[in-house]
């Protein structure tokens, strides 16, 4: 049975939920094909997540490599294709706890980097899993410049192999996935080396385990880093080479090969290689950072209008503590950001689809923007969303800091979004650096790509919002946005103008402006989720309940932003202090609007409880029974502990059974 | 051997490092005996945290109960007593990492609110551990709200009994900490019901397991509430109470008593009682949230100086990251908000010895500030330290988020403190209370509290700083600080009275200002934060090179918090634009200043390698030597797993040993 607190906020929703699903879907069709997928899935008892949150790091393991093998067969079983429409909706029902995915992106680098005979040759033992692949880039001492990896890589002419070593502990490969424990093969980056002169970093396949019995192969050490935040379930691992010798037709040579006398060849593009890199970024915002801040929120708001504490007025039953505007104002912000990112995430991947049709005809003009869309949304749209699940964590009190209730692994996980695939600070400068050099271009009367004309067109001006209505207008907040991100891009690049003018040598002055640079980068890509976001709730075509919920979460989205970042709108007085009182006050009056349908607002996620497996965030809301249960459950209780028999029994009180 | 990037960084000290400890300890002998304490513990066998990283919640757990049970040994071979200069140092000798904790509070609150007759009997019994002690007062459905408690103790006049009971799920006890696995007594909050009439909540003494064999006695049922954030070592407990009775004289009788007939009595002052929870608030600033952030920053900067990152300068080595602009800016904030809050905290315990000796006296004046004060900061100084962990952790990139770091768990650890001893949320609005009722007194001519005249003493004006050097001015900057909280308290202050009388009720009115109450409760903390560190750098009687450095932390310390909260400054215009720009240059700048004394100010925290259990934070700074080593250690490589012969042996390619 629903908990009635609960089940009462599903009465008075403003729109259909089953429609808002299908808007998140992209189409009731695609509703229907997830929720097969996530049903058969869920209903096999291999991927019971029933005990997730009391396994050690080798259950989680164990665990993790029977799903993914059990899978494999699964997908053959249910005949769904690696094309198929089910493919993009498995991950999700496992709920990212499985196995070899970074051999799916030894799959992808052969496939991508690997001749036509490479891959005829090694992806469908991959496919079978008959050999088990990894990805190994990152070296203890070296992650994001990979120009400065150690691992090198020696063609012995005479007989026609490369040569392979960790030249030192720093070069040792550490991080990759599925390496530490699992991967017979993996793609080594190294440094080629031929005839002494190095040719830079390339991949080279490298066997590291046998197939007979899974014993290392000679000169090559190997194993896992041991624990960490999340991820219990991936074998990261570390990988030290001793003279590993492969054939020369190991190193992938789509692009670049070393023919049988030694003579290097590089064929093709290489700027191909960095929209890899650009697209995995895109391609794991919805995956890896949106989906735990909408899981964060499905329990934050849930529990909140379950729990109670205190009293609103003196005499009244304690309050819901979503009626509390503190509350409101922890987690709707939170929850405004989810609709925002789902609508940007749309964007930007239907962008980086039009691109790779117009890269695959060789046109390769929108590179340097998708480039710098791709870096600077990586890091604006995973550093905030990291806070707002971790917002959410602490507004659910004491419960919130249980693993079981969800929100502890839900925030480890996302938090690791910050960091791989490019460390989020470097990625913003990439960004900043692409908006100064666009501003200049922009200021001389050459063409700059669309995202960023606005930089040269804003004028300077005052905010004419009048009263606080004026700022539910979204051409007034996405004008403010605009101004404030162009302000920061262009007075950044004055001061660091001043600085090389000065005589400060140009690293330096980069140096030294960096702290703002990245400013402005989030700031662009700030302006634009909020321009994107109301330009789409603008030609929403659904029914009218929806796209009304939509502008508010929209505005409400623009204003608290405005609001946590008063000072760069301040700043040269486009707003003015009085016009940051109204967006105050709209922003507050807001909240109380939001909060009535908060809870079909989540609802529409359509997370079942398996894949949320929060004691604090299941559909019927009963809370405190399921931590209940669940903890009865934890070894703590399950196992007997020795400390009484060894410690406390010799010290405890012994003549007298009650005192 | 130290690693020379490390070394090279203690050859420049503006300072000595010795004494700057001897300053942090508050005397030379002080930080000899802290040494003396830490040296006795750390090499004793038991108190290792080798594994710490590799247990399981069973294996924490029971380790912490042979800590403690050996503590106590240990500590009388010491000659260390319970008022000796020792005892302050022994929680930070063990980390923290140790039962019984809650055994002492236990102890605390029958010496606070039982009888001389109570407290005969029963503190022998626990400090010798013939009895393991609890607290239980959090339920299930029941934290900061403490009249909403639901349990039950009902005074039965024939038997000269209280019978407790739980009268549903909700009322559960959870969370108390040793009730888990461990205690066999516990002080239970109940609702106390004489003749049908309830006299609100009151504590009393229940035994919970059998002294004899441990088991739990009739009518109780108890466990341990499963896996957390952290407190792995903790048995977090719930306990379910059917009609199990004490006697009359279980109730902690110090200021309320029942008497034989039934006859209710209080006695002395309530006050005394909301001034334990004042002191605790305030007393785990030092051990709970200050200290995780000195290990932070320990290891966040010592990592920084020896981890090389792509390069500042084309052909030059790779740089140390910390001497990219981005870094120092996210660590040195960090390292100064550390000596902030260590002279705040300084100025806050003082203030408290001196709240007691006069509560002693039966003078009850200064305690509503002095609970309006560890309020406020307990909330502003445990969120900051949190976030400021958090940052730490992120700057460590990929290797911050290995367990060996150390950093998972003091953030996770520090969290806690956000949660705990009142949730944050709802303590700076008691401060805010406090604020809004001091300003109307105030501007009635009425007096109020040293802390508060401030908020009506601030006239309007502009900041007189007219170039960047004036920000360095300490003036200068702390009456903006105080301008923007007496702003933020007075115009929140307007704000609801304009809503009462335009007609909204109180409450109402109240909860729709608490979003903007909050803000101005956190500016208060602010301001007396900085206000008070740079009285304390100015009086500073110690070495010229010392008080040089404490004047730039102080400086970096306001600085910073005046360009991350630009917005509160810029509202009114007390700052402007011209202004902002000033700060923003002079905080830079600071950073670059700070930056050469980096690694001596954390060295000066004085931890021990053991103390820190980070690969990547000890003091020779063998980042990776170390990783690789414990690495190896971990269970995922010490054991094997079924994985390889259960999954994936009938998969993997067999006909060829090498492809």
């Amino acid at each position: 049975s629903v908990n009635p607190d609960l089940a009462s906020e599903r009465q008075t929703a403003s729109f259909s939920v089953e429609k808002l699903t299908a808007w998140l879907d992209g189409g009731a069709e695609h509703t229907q094909t997830r929720r097969a997928v996530v049903e058969a899935i869920q209903r096999d008892p291999v991927f019971s997540r029933e005990n997730q949150y009391f396994q050690s790091q080798n259950e989680r393991y164990e665990a993790a490599v029977r799903k993914a093998v059990h899978l494999h067969k699964k997908t053959q079983e249910m005949g769904w294709t690696e094309n198929g429409p089910e493919m993009k909706y498995i991950y999700r029902a496992v709920s990212g706890d499985i196995a070899f995915l970074l051999h799916r992106i030894f799959m992808r680098s052969i496939s991508m980097l690997g001749s036509n005979q490479q891959i005829a040759k090694w992806i469908p033992l991959a496919t079978q899993f008959q050999i088990i692949g990894s990805y190994a880039q990152t070296e203890l001492g070296h992650g994001t410049y990979l120009q400065g990896l150690e691992t090198t890589a020696v063609f012995d002419i005479t007989t026609q192999e490369f040569i392979l070593n960790t030249p030192n502990l720093s070069a040792m490969k550490w991080w990759p996935g599925d390496m530490g424990r699992s991967a017979t093969h993996t793609v080594v980056f190294a440094q080629l080396y031929i005839h002494g002169k190095c040719y830079g970093v390339h991949p080279f396949i490298v066997q590291i385990r046998s197939l007979q019995d899974h014993s290392l192969c000679p000169g090559v050490t190997a194993g896992d880093i041991g624990p960490k935040m999340n991820f219990e379930h991936i074998d990261n691992g570390y990988l030290l080479l001793q003279n590993v010798r492969v054939p020369r037709e190991n190193m992938l040579n789509k692009f670049c090969e070393v023919q049988p006398d030694g003579n290097y060849k590089r064929q093709g593009s290489q700027q191909i290689n960095y929209f890899t890199m650009t697209t995995t970024r895109i391609s794991l915002l919805a995956s890896e950072v949106l989906t735990p801040l909408m899981k964060a929120c499905t329990i934050a708001i849930r529990y909140s209008v379950v729990r109670r504490q205190s009293k609103l007025a003196p005499g009244e039953q304690e309050a819901k503590i979503l009626d509390y505007q503190t509350q409101q104002e922890k987690l709707l912000p939170q929850l405004a950001a989810v609709y925002a990112f789902h609508v940007i995430n749309n964007y930007l991947q239907e962008l980086f689809n039009r691109g790779y049709r117009e890269i695959q005809r060789h046109n390769f003009d929108t590179l340097p923007e998708l480039h710098a869309l791709s870096s600077g949304f990586k890091a604006f749209v995973s550093q905030y969303c990291t806070s707002a699940v971790e917002i959410c964590l602490q507004a659910c009190g004491g419960h919130g800091y249980s693993m079981l209730s969800g929100l502890p692994s839900l925030y480890t996980n996302i938090l690791a979004s910050c960091i791989y695939e490019g460390e989020n600070t470097i990625l913003l400068l990439q960004t900043a650096r692409f908006l100064v050099k666009c501003l200049k271009a922009a200021s001389t009367g050459q063409p700059v790509p669309p995202s960023v004309t606005y930089l040269a067109a804003v004028k300077p001006g005052k905010c004419p919002a009048k009263n606080k209505s004026d700022f539910l207008c979204s051409d007034i907040y996405t004008e403010a946005y605009q101004h404030m991100a162009a302000r920061l891009t262009i007075s950044t690049a004055a001061k660091l103008q001043d600085l090389i003018q000065s005589g400060v040598k140009k690293h330096d002055a980069w140096n030294q402006c960096t702290v703002q640079l990245a400013q402005a980068a989030k700031a662009h890509c700030h302006y634009i989720t909020v321009k994107n976001f109301a330009e789409t709730v603008e030609k929403l075509k659904t029914e009218a309940g929806i796209q009304k919920i939509m502008k508010h979460l929209c505005d409400l989205f623009a204003l608290h932003g405005i609001f946590t970042n008063a000072g760069v709108f301040l700043h040269d007085g486009y707003i003015s202090g009085a016009q940051m009182d109204m967006v105050a006050s709209s922003y507050l009056d807001l909240l109380a609007v939001i909060r009535k349908d908060a809870v079909p607002l989540v609802d529409a996620f359509d997370f079942t409880d398996q894949s949320l497996n929060s004691a604090l965030g299941s559909y019927d809301g009963q809370v405190y029974q399921r931590l209940y249960e669940w903890a009865q459950k934890s070894p703590t209780n399950t196992q007997m502990s020795p400390a009484y028999k060894k410690y406390l029994k010799p010290l405890l009180h012994k003549r007298l059974s009650k005192l």
